[in-house]
């Protein structure tokens, strides 16, 4: 079975790019999930006061790059995890989606 | 250049999955974001009673596989996400890179 | 200027709970906040496929229960926080709503 | 039984503040619990790289103030959470904490 995703040039760059700062020693699991709570939490920040309706206009608003930031900002701590846990992440998402799979059965397929 | 990340095939099988359980109309930006909120609390729940040093060695403990799925979950939602805004991640995670590139200098490379 | 809230029961209450279970060694800020994080990602989930309409009329459904249990965990857990770091809670919050009387102006008064 | 946490008067500083400026059309219980994600995120983000060893000291430093403002934060919105939801907090937190007493027994008393 083919990769659902592929992070492998996403983690090299990363590790370069935490090698050139020294930032190995602040990158710690406990760390890196309060970094990733801050990251979700400015996340949050931008739809607090919008309704769902301009919510899902937002990214034709001027918040767009706002968004891309930030949710970039969400994956990138969260590839820190897995690098730092060692995490097949492509083998843990095929494996979840397995058992959501037979959590929620199709209603059609 | 090429891709940091390819979540092609990962955004095709979400889509096929919700589409089979009639999922899109739950899967707004805000109720997205709830979900997300939702999954990273259940993360930072395993990782709340002990030390930075068990952190680290967690993968070789019996909450392994609990880790594997809240960080799949996390993920899942975020790619939801970046699905219903329409978002084109690797774009966005490179574009994030390159600024935090000039925000944090590298001491050395 | 009497006080605008009043914890002293609450955090007598909350010591000697603690002091029965010997908690005080787990209860430390990094630990507390990532509790913290859970308790406020399990409140999200309640509210995350329900329409705004829906969310106003919650306590008139079943989840109110689960809505009251949740927001008493994110209450505990924000102020064992309070009480392992020693912060006078009425002072810091009186401080803020003034620094918020300042960056927002009433509309009217 | 006596109250274990008396809001009365920050409820009433916040319904007044929340009027003078139109704020209630905004603070529905979805707005609200992103919000809280926010400043929670924010409280995380301050912890996110020190050692538990200079959380525990962290008053003592010059992120005391910062500190104090988003605990306070976290709780004028949980407070306006619970005001919009007409919750009885104190009773609430009773019922928890009673809960809790059961579900942890005391190791000793």
């Amino acid at each position: 079975m083919s990769k659902l995703i592929d992070t492998a040039a996403l983690q090299a760059a990363l590790q370069e790019f935490a090698d050139q700062r020294d930032w190995d020693r602040f990158h710690n699991p406990r760390n890196l999930i309060l970094a990733l709570t801050g990251e979700v939490g400015e996340l949050a920040e931008i739809f607090q006061w919008i309704s769902d309706q301009d919510a899902e206009q937002i990214m034709l608003s001027d918040k767009a790059e706002h968004v891309r930031q930030e949710v970039s900002d969400v994956l990138l701590y969260l590839m820190r995890l897995v690098m730092v846990l060692d995490i097949d992440l492509d083998a843990a998402v095929k494996a979840k989606m397995a058992m959501n799979a037979i959590k929620y059965p199709p209603k059609h397929s």
